[in-house]
């Protein structure tokens, strides 16, 4: 039992443990008030900055930007880094809708799409040469795949013309990406930083915005107030477009800070150690096993099972001990759940869920 | 001297009364961690909707959708409702951008533009036949300029076929717009709602979508996620089509059940008090003088003073009494002064702003 509701959700999920704190430092410092065109603002986009840049090890030539969503960001990349061809791997609900954004907005996109559940370990590095933007998606939330780093960075070797996006929505800060060998990533801050939804957070680089800016020469609309050369023109100044979420920036900046205390390897090293006792659970269990079968295709940070009883049941059993955990996505959530393993649960607290899986009640 | 910081800054704005402890109730409630494709969500759009359908007077027809930022409406508002001409009335640096936005989506924009500091209340309602969508800015923030709902009303009146939008952005709720009379309109919630920035609400009716819709079937591109049809699709469930600002729903919701306490009419009536007290100030003081001529002009939520001194040195003596006003916009920063006149403010404060503004230190 846990002593209050606690999310093991995968977005919305668990907010960050210094949570209140931050809340009460923001009305404090009277966030919700502050011109996004004063030194404040300024001081406070600089910092989360390079504070991302440090906690993520960003090269020196990247932006960041603040986006509504992470769904945005999809839209945004494809306007602006794509005249033509877009390719996707496709292995579930998200990776499938990045790829519907590009046919929504007219462009050529092109797929390679496996089952669900499936990942790309076993698939070989090839797209089409013509391809401008590879999509990629690090962590397919929806069934629990991911692709590893090394699977990443192995397409910018082989194809160095091609910009390659990742969505890394539901993993960053997890992944160890090179920056140096992708060309844009994005988030947002209702996964692992433990935030309310309402902020998404796009890095690119220098080739983005050139990229952007031949499209734009050539009359093709990237846009408007969040075209990528128009962000970049106020980034240069630490400046937004429009009025931004100044608070969820603020609270970001307060858990990068914390995280960057703790220690990025200090991160990822118990977000594995979470993500091991979890899987173990799931293949020893009676009542459940792992949806995705190839162990280097299983996500730290989106654990999903299959299980032998309806995961309604399931889910019940564990909301009465306040575990708070999701069903599987879409059409798979009869009989699936997801436990999102993120930095804001502690390891005890993925023991004591452990506990309440491995003790489900089966009625006969 | 006011005991704390009070900004009187014309959004980000001074942060609704009870600010503190809505926050509260957020955290109680569990609001950052919340599904939003759970049952709690969806009651909180649908109470959120009819508390705004209240207090605004909604007709039935009409879908309320939760956007990035009013920014982010100008440019979905063009991509949706117009295939070759927008209309707009221009008299300051927010309506010129909406025609901007409409340049940069590659549309037909036309516009009837005026002085900064003047309105459209001696100008004949006249526009192109061929206007698809009419842009009118009921307040214009950057001079303090607004348009009377009549005056807005006349529009449809004359011209039933074109589509009316209304960027509320710096006045809603006080204007008393009839939406029968209009199409769609929208505001931010930074601005009179006293929350902070994040959360861009857009209003539209029916003919909205059936024109976004007879755009669609022409294939001309209106978007993907925050297309109308896909936004109305999921508003008919009372569901998003990603993961929305909950927490700013849910803040939004609170202030919205205080305003409905208070009544809409008394909200109104005290603005126009409030305001009343702030223009007579103006106009007797001999160091300051409204910057819009023409009373009938005069925006009642954001009352802008052209200043004998340079503002920052007056900015700057409101500031050490712990009273925040903001510079006049753009190139008008030197000479004037803004001053936000939102529900947040209460009527003694603005008192207590005029007496501060009435004795002003004059360096000599």
């Amino acid at each position: 039992m846990f002593p209050q509701k606690t999310f093991f959700t995968a977005g919305p999920a668990q907010l960050y443990p210094n949570f209140e704190q931050i809340v009460q430092k923001a009305i404090q410092n009277h966030i919700g008030s502050i011109s996004h065109r004063s030194k404040q603002f300024r001081n406070l986009y600089q910092e989360t900055f390079e504070n991302l840049s440090t906690l993520l090890n960003l090269p020196k030539d990247i932006g960041v930007f603040f986006l509504g969503s992470a769904t945005e960001i999809w839209e945004r990349t494809l306007q602006n880094l794509v005249e033509k061809y877009s390719f996707h791997f496709v292995n579930g609900s998200f990776s499938k809708k990045y790829y519907d954004f590009s046919v929504q907005l007219g462009k050529n996109a092109q797929k390679y799409e496996v089952a669900l559940g499936k990942g790309f370990s076993q698939v070989e590095v090839s797209i089409p040469a013509e391809t401008e933007l590879l999509c990629l998606t690090q962590n397919e939330t929806s069934t629990g795949a991911m692709m590893s780093v090394e699977k990443i960075h192995a397409f910018k070797k082989a194809y160095p013309q091609t910009l390659v996006s990742v969505d890394m929505v539901s993993s960053a800060p997890y992944p160890a990406l090179d920056f140096s060998l992708i060309d844009t990533a994005f988030f947002s801050v209702q996964k692992a930083f433990g935030l309310p939804a309402g902020l998404g957070v796009w890095i690119a680089n220098e080739a983005c915005l050139e990229k952007a800016q031949k499209l734009q020469k050539k009359q093709i609309s990237i846009g408007t107030y969040h075209s990528l050369p128009t962000l970049w023109q106020n980034f240069k100044n630490f400046e937004t477009p429009e009025t931004p979420n100044v608070w969820a920036i603020f609270l970001l900046n307060e858990v990068l800070k914390d995280m960057l205390q703790k220690g990025i390897q200090n991160i990822r090293y118990e977000t594995e150690q979470k993500a091991k006792k979890l899987y173990q659970l799931l293949e020893e269990s009676p009542h459940f096993q792992p949806f995705v079968k190839e162990s280097a295709d299983r996500s730290a940070t989106v654990i999903v099972a299959e299980t032998k009883l309806k995961s309604d049941v399931i889910i019940q059993q564990l909301a009465q001990k306040n575990a708070i955990v999701g069903a599987g996505y879409g059409n798979l959530k009869d009989y699936q759940i997801r436990i999102a393993n993120f930095p804001a649960i502690r390891f005890e607290e993925v023991e004591k869920l452990i506990n309440l899986l491995a003790n489900i009640e089966i009625e006969r």
